[in-house]
C-alpha cells in the first residue's frame, strides 16, 4: 500500500498512460544472483508474489513483457510459469524495444522499463516512464523516474504492479 | 522464550480456543523465493527448525495442516517430510477453508490461520487468531492479531508453534 | 584474529583441556535453512571457509566429528567432502554422545559441542565447554560459555576453529 | 561510479601499471557458501553483472584470470560461461602465480590478485596491487590496497572491473 501523499500528481500522469510494461531479468525478476551446477546449467532466485501483481496489470489492460540478453533457458521457464510473454538472447536491447513498440503501435511515452544494470540504459533513457529496481547499479540512479522500494527478485515486481494497481484502480 | 509480560491476557484466551492451525505455504515455511531451473522444474528453502515445532504443536492436540495455491509438487514435498496433512492447488483458499472447519466439526474461533500475502485476507478475516509473518504483503499489516518476529521461512512457523507451546503448557 | 584482550583467562583454560569437538550440522554447518526439490530431494548451504579451519584443528590433535538428527544424505556428503567422522539419524544425540566419549576414553570436560537448537540442549549441558551459534535458538541463550560472533553456515565453525588455533598455537 | 575525490593518486598509478588480474573464485566471484545436494553434487551463487565487468577489462587490455583451489567443477563451469581462462584444483597458488606471471613475462608490479581468505595471503602479499572483498576473512585486513564496497558474489567482481574502466577509460 504507497501513502498517496507520496505519489505525485506527475507519477500518476505518467503511469495513466502508460500501455506496455517492459521488464528486464536478472536483477528485476530475480536477486541478479545465478546458481551455477557442476554441468553448468543455472538455476535462478524469483520472488512468489510476482504473479499475483502480473494479473492485476493484465486486469488494468496493461501487458507485461520480459526482454533480456541473456540465453540461459531460466529465463523462458520463469516467463512461462508466470505466464508473459518473453524474449531472451537478445543482443541489442534498444534496438528490439523500438521494433516492439513499432510492431504494437505504441508510442515510448506509453511504455515503462524496468531494469537494473547499465545494458538498460538506452531503454531507460528512451521510454515514457523509466524505473530501476532499488538495488540497480549505482551508474543508473538518475535516469529513473521511480525507483522501487524492494530489491530486484524480493518484491520489486510485485511493488510495480501494486503501484500501477492503487493508481489506475480509481480513474 | 517469549516475555511472559509481552503476551496480552487476550493473546492467551484466543490461543487457548485454538484446535487447528492452518498454514498458507510460500511465504510462511519459506521466504518467498521460488529457486526455478532451466528445466522448469522447481524449489523452495524452508526452515530447519519447523518440525521440532510442528511436534510440540500436536502433542498440545492441535492440529497444524497447509492449505495453498500453488500446484507445483515442492509444497507436497515438504509437508510430507514435516509430516503434516496438505491440500495445494486450492484455488479459492477461503471456500476450502470453510470446507475443512465444517468436516471436522470446529467453528471459526477454534482456528488459526498463517499468511503472508493478499490471497490470504479472507481467511485471516474469518477465523479466530489470525496470524501474519514479519514480512506479510504490507496491506495484511491491519488484519493480524499476531505479527511474528522472525521472518517466514527463517522461523515463523517455529516461533508460532513455541508461543503456543508456553502457553498451553502450562495450562 | 581474536582481540586477545576479549579473551578471559577463564576461556583459555577451559579451551586447553579440549581434545574433541562435537558438531551439531544444520545450523552449525548450515544457515539452518533446507532447499527442498519436487521430487523430495533435499539440499544445504554451506561454508566454504570450514575446511581451512578443520585442517587447523587436527594440526592442535583436536579431534572434529559431526553429530546430527537429520536422516537426509546431505549430512553424510559435506562431512565425506570435509574429511570429518560423521553420525547422521542419531535420535537420542545426549546418550550417543556419551558413547563416544567412553569410547575414546575422555571425560566431558574434555569436550566441545556446538549446538544451536533445543535437541542439543542436554549435550550442551554436559559437556566442559558449551558453544552456541550467534543465531542460536534463544531458549539456548544461557547455557553456553561462547557465542560465535558469525551465524552458522556464515563462518560460525571457521571461528571456533580459529579461536582454539588463535589461542593453543601459543602455548 | 566511483566519487573521483576518494581515489588517490596513489590508487591511480597503482591501476595504471596492471595488465593481468588474478581472482580467487569462492567468496570472490561467489559469496563463499556452497550448496551441497545428496549425492554430494554441488552448486554456488554468482552474480549476473560481473560479465559486463569482465568485458570491461578485455576491452582496456586487461586480462582476467581465475585461480582456485578448489577442485570441483563448478569453477570450471562458471569461468566457460564467462569466457575467462580459469586454473583449478592449485594446492600452491602462489607457486603457479609466480610461473604465470614468468609465462607471460610480466612483472608482479604489473599484477592484481583479489582474494578474500588466508590460503590468498601469499598472493596478496606478493603483487603490485592486492585487494581483497569486503566480507573477507578479517585476518586479510591490513594486507590489501583496496576493499571492494560489495561483498563476494555480490558485485565485487563487477565493482573492480568498473573501477579499473573509470580510471583507464581515461588515459
Amino acid at each position: 500500500m504507497f501513502d498517496r501523499k507520496q505519489i505525485s500528481d506527475e507519477l500518476i500522469s505518467l503511469i495513466r498512460q502508460i500501455r506496455l510494461v517492459v521488464f528486464d531479468f536478472d536483477g528485476v525478476f530475480t536477486d541478479n544472483t545465478v546458481y551455477v551446477f557442476e554441468n553448468g546449467k543455472e538455476a535462478v532466485r524469483c520472488w512468489r508474489g510476482d504473479g499475483l501483481g502480473l494479473r492485476k496489470l493484465e486486469h488494468l489492460a496493461i501487458t507485461p513483457i520480459i526482454l533480456s540478453t541473456e540465453k540461459n533457458h531460466v529465463v523462458k521457464a520463469r516467463a512461462e510459469k508466470l505466464r508473459v510473454h518473453c524474449e531472451s538472447g537478445i543482443e541489442d536491447k534498444y534496438a528490439r524495444l523500438k521494433e516492439i513498440i513499432e510492431e504494437r503501435e505504441l508510442r515510448f511515452d506509453q511504455v515503462a522499463y524496468v531494469g537494473n544494470d547499465m545494458n538498460d540504459f538506452e531503454c531507460l533513457a528512451a521510454v515514457g516512464f523509466p524505473i530501476i529496481v532499488n538495488d540497480a547499479h549505482p551508474e543508473l540512479s538518475l535516469c529513473a523516474r521511480y525507483r522501487t522500494k524492494t530489491p530486484g527478485g524480493r518484491g520489486a515486481v510485485r511493488e510495480i504492479c501494486d503501484l500501477f494497481a492503487q493508481i489506475l484502480s480509481k480513474r
